[in-house]
């Protein structure tokens, strides 16, 4: 420890004392260590807490945080069906599932998301481990197979991510969301895993019955090779590349503009790239391309046309071609794609694109603020597992993201008007008369024991109107009701409450089962 | 602003002048505002960063942080299985279910677990809201009652809780947990709902195969009452019924001497207490203790004791009484308690507890922390939805929760040796030449089209071998093997890979179904 010199502070008045005061300790302090610090900070911040938080009053609201919700029955009741189609494709296709701790350490998340990362929300340093909510469901996978060194693997992943980003809720877009991603991981031959997961989006927008959708697909090598034969520097390449990606946003005219005027390309460049963002097609597209005097100047652009030839022929066995249109307008935000690239969006391929939202300044743009109607994205990424390898092994990646929390939001306006069943109760045990409530609780441990679902009103004496409102509002479609008469013969009356037919029964479980059958097979 | 004094530091070194010269200054300054304390902590933590960090030279650790781990597929089958008995029973009860965010205003989770709360992850300030990771599901379930007034429901939340407890991952406890919660609330009639919670515990345990259990009950009324008529003082009543909860961890002796020697309690009472908590029994137990001269003097005793009657008369009718004890050592540690308190153990009852761990130093006890061997823990908590409401209007609640991570790490034990299937792949199309790749696609397509979960290699010439190789590890049953003689004869050869039986179709998708059926009966 160093000898600490004397120091005066006159005539200084409040902060600025404070502060020179304080910077003249530490200026003066040359022994000073992290730890020391740590006491310190911990010191104010105590005597911050003793002067009362944070300036605020502290008046209580009762709400969750910005961007975020909570799920009522009814949602969840939507996301689990949603759930259900996605997860069941996802298992038709041969995928197991893994899951990550919904932080990381802070580190895992540096440097992978470009200038996204402003968006990641960080845990308190409260002693320990820097950590991080994870930002996606990609850069915990990639963490995941370097770990464990797993170099093939066919993986679903449904979890929630954060971003602190400028929440759009009512068009799906929040704080904290769910991600549904499907990856291949592993060496094979090209295109084949692509397809694959063009297949997947196409099963799935089909299953859930969202109306007409089609699937852009580019690639981040033909892009780059058509801004090398535009005359774009190479160091801007991922600028105008993400102008390029506003066009699903904004006009030719404007993405030009920022183009030519915030970003400083010739408007020669500007126009010929233009030329290339306006082409669309199939396979016929790839390989008019492959002929283009200047796209087949770039090797790049070539290797990205012939997989692209490829992957249609694939499509094609698959049988989804019809939902897919090579378009060289798409970009994608993520800087770590390396190779084909896909988004899919709801109504019909060319159709013209809903008018611009109001500009955000300096909106950033995050993976799923996708363009409006978008529902699914992905692509490959062959690099980002070897960022974690302590060896630098690559282990080559395509996947898709299905953005559920736009499709819950289109299902949850579709169902506002509908009743949807929240409980899957089969059966009520009600009673007709008072003091019966033995008798009810008997009659419903009998059928759970049957492995019915069943429930039985808490109160001691329900009135009968009221044990039928409650199957009429959460669509019970039986009721047992005991009454003394049917006791003294051992029997009880089970009605269905939509028809109101009634049967008697002594034995009740199997007497349930066929009333469930024969409603399911009058709604068939 | 007022005028700072002036002030000298002579002679002092290093830390001690740094420290002494801070406070002088803190002290000194009387005008100071927390957002200038902000300030300067911020000052402080770039010189700590500039000093190095945590005085540990980063070196990137390949690691999910301290206290968290993966899922890998197998642990999530196992997972997905648990979840499934848990939810199908859920379900069978008639219960709906919610989701809330993963984070709560910091302020929502204040005040809610007493000396537990340092247990909390907060966020950083990142400008906006004070944000916590939620501790548990309860306390955002009363907020979510609060705040969208709903006063009766019957839910259940599976979702996962972060506490920065000290992880003992070998016994199953994390940092990042899951829980799986059932509440009833409401007002109802007393104890129906409470003797439903323990028959879906008793029902959950018992599916879930996980050997001989039992369920201890007792009443946070009763323990009060216990402790009044012992003549513990009131103030003392919630440190010593934390000493109380030890006995399932310590034997009596030491419980006696924390009770004593630490918090001061005079021997007679200690004494009096050591003879009601050695009890256990039935209604029959109830019903003495209403008789007892001394805990029927104590009026929130008999109110328990009544209730605890009541109680058994309604499990006997669930059919459960054989797996519930009412057992006057139980405490449970959080403050929230207003009633019945449970909580399910692996084993028979009464058997020895197992030995006591290593002590922890003043260990915090934690909800989850239960004792060994406890697997599920739950109880009324009258009061807690009223601290969120406006006009402290009060909700009635009652609720279990499942400890799950301790039934998966159970369960993973015993899965070990044994090979669990982590994908659901019915049949691998395959072939036995080469060049085949494009009928492969084909063939997969149109099971994927029936809905039959099938696969094929992302090879172009994948050997026969390594096919055959890829179904055995992951127990895919059956495998479509095209040849060039099937094709030219409009046929398909399917294999069950088990027996090597084989058959030649032309129509797969009927055959791999008739095939599927007929392995499913094989193993019936």
């Amino acid at each position: 420890m160093n000898t600490l010199g004397s120091f005066t502070i006159r005539k200084l008045t409040g902060l600025s004392a404070f502060r020179t005061g304080m910077f003249r300790l530490l200026r003066s302090v040359s022994g000073i260590t992290v730890a020391q610090i740590d006491v310190e900070v911990a010191k104010l911040l105590e005597l911050k807490l003793r002067l009362g938080g944070d300036d605020v009053k502290h008046q209580f609201v009762l709400k969750t945080p910005k961007g975020t919700r909570d799920y009522n029955p009814k949602q969840m009741a939507i996301r689990e069906k949603v759930f259900n189609t996605i997860v069941s494709c996802f298992k038709r296709h041969g995928a197991e599932t893994i899951d990550t701790p919904v932080f990381e350490l802070k580190e895992t998340l540096t440097g992978k998301y470009g200038e996204d990362s402003k968006l990641i929300y960080d845990l308190k340093d409260q002693g320990g481990e820097l950590l991080s909510l994870r930002y996606d469901l990609t850069v915990p996978f990639a963490r995941f197979l370097a770990m464990n060194k797993i170099s093939n693997i066919k993986r679903y992943h449904i979890a929630k991510v954060y971003r602190r980003d400028n929440p759009a809720m009512t068009r799906g877009r929040y704080r904290e969301f769910y991600q549904c991603d499907f990856d291949i991981a592993g060496h094979y031959d090209p295109m084949i895993p692509d397809a694959e997961c063009l297949r997947i989006v196409s099963e799935i927008l089909g299953e859930l019955d969202l109306g007409d959708f089609h699937i852009k697909v580019n690639d981040r090598r033909i892009l780059d090779g058509m801004f090398a034969v535009c005359g774009v520097p190479d160091d801007k390449f991922r600028t105008i590349c993400s102008t390029v990606d506003k066009l699903d946003k904004m006009c030719w005219e404007d993405v030009k503009n920022e183009m030519v005027k915030e970003k400083g390309l010739s408007e020669e460049a500007a126009d010929m790239i233009g030329q290339y963002v306006s082409m669309q097609g199939g396979m016929d597209l790839a390989v008019r391309l492959l002929e283009d005097p200047k796209m087949s100047q770039s090797k790049q652009a070539c290797a990205g046309l012939s997989d692209m030839k490829q992957l249609f022929s694939y499509l094609e066995l698959f049988q989804v071609t019809d939902k897919v249109v090579f378009d060289l307008s798409l970009a994608r935000g993520l800087d770590y794609y390396t190779g084909v690239i896909y988004e899919a969006m709801l109504g019909p391929a060319g159709a013209t694109p809903p008018p611009p939202p109001p500009p955000q300044a300096g909106a950033p743009k995050a993976e799923e603020s996708l363009s409006v109607g978008s529902v699914a994205g992905g692509g490959r990424y062959d690099g980002l597992v070897g960022m974690f390898d302590p060896k630098g092994r690559a282990v080559p990646c395509v996947g898709v993201s299905i953005g559920v929390e736009r499709i819950f939001s289109i299902l949850e306006q579709k169902a506002e008007a509908e009743k949807v069943r929240t409980t899957e109760v089969q059966v009520l045990v009600a009673s007709a008369q008072k003091n019966l409530l033995e008798e009810r609780l008997r009659l419903v441990t009998e059928l759970w024991n049957a492995g019915i679902k069943a429930e039985s009103m808490f109160k001691k004496n329900p009135k009968l109107l009221s044990q039928l409102q409650h199957c009429e509002e959460s669509g019970i479609p039986l009721v047992a009701i005991l009454g003394e008469q049917e006791l003294k013969n051992g029997m009880v009356k089970l009605r269905t409450v939509a028809t109101r037919e009634e049967v008697r029964d002594s034995c009740v479980c199997v007497c349930v089962c066929n009333s469930l059958i024969a409603i399911k097979s009058r709604q068939c």
